[in-house]
């Protein structure tokens, strides 16, 4: 098979990093199927959650690896993950403990919608946005 | 508010765009929930989609914009879209027309399952991985 037919058809996990050595990783509510967020992972999350079965990711900004939860306490259990095509995305489905997975507060990062059928400036809409517990108890910072 | 507090809490969409100019975008199926696929979106696939509530992406690997299924003709019809707390991913939720949305000839990219407790090499599993169509006729080249 050709690298590409081997990365797609064939069952050896390779996944495809990026040049900073990241892959995608989309975390969804193993019960509900609700997108709760959307992070990066290095090669050393990646072992890590397919060992302990607990979703640790890779932070672009503190450029660090990171269990989530460490801080917040809303870990991740992890269900099932499966690897996109191209072998550079990662999918897992998690029971979410605590409130919510979003350091905003919310249970899913993805709490304002884009209207369709705009042109120009876009103004977006809360939705599913109310807050599921309070950063700075959470985090002990100012929110 | 701050850059981050704007960006979090504000109604002004300004998508955080990669050194390469592009966001995460993650398909997920309107009526079943289900992730068909994960992508990118540059500034004028993301007005373009806005706009005319058409999935538009940019290839990476391409390095150019495309609408989805203008060569296969599974496009995606969007019916809501969303941006995460940090303006850096978006999610819509689409009719997927046609067979499916992977070029592989699968409903979904995500058709192999990452078992989980491994340690060392990684063997996939091959999971809702019945091809749906053949991307040969599809695409018009050998598969």
């Amino acid at each position: 098979m050709s690298g590409n037919k081997e990365a797609e058809e064939g069952l050896v996990l390779a996944p495809k990093f990026d040049a900073d050595g990241l892959v995608t990783c989309i975390a969804t509510d193993a019960a509900t199927g609700e997108l709760l967020m959307v992070a990066h992972m290095n090669a050393e999350a990646l072992r890590r959650t397919v060992e302990t079965g607990e979703a640790w990711y890779f932070s672009r900004s503190r450029k660090a690896l990171w269990k989530k939860g460490e801080s917040s306490g809303h870990s991740q259990r992890v269900t099932e993950m499966r690897v996109d095509c191209d072998q550079d995305a990662i999918w897992i489905k998690v029971e979410q403990q605590g409130p919510g997975a979003c350091h905003t507060g919310r249970r899913s990062c993805f709490y304002r919608a884009v209207p369709l059928g705009q042109t120009g400036a876009v103004t977006l809409e809360f939705r599913d946005a109310e807050k599921t517990f309070n950063p700075a108890d959470t985090y002990g910072k100012p929110g």
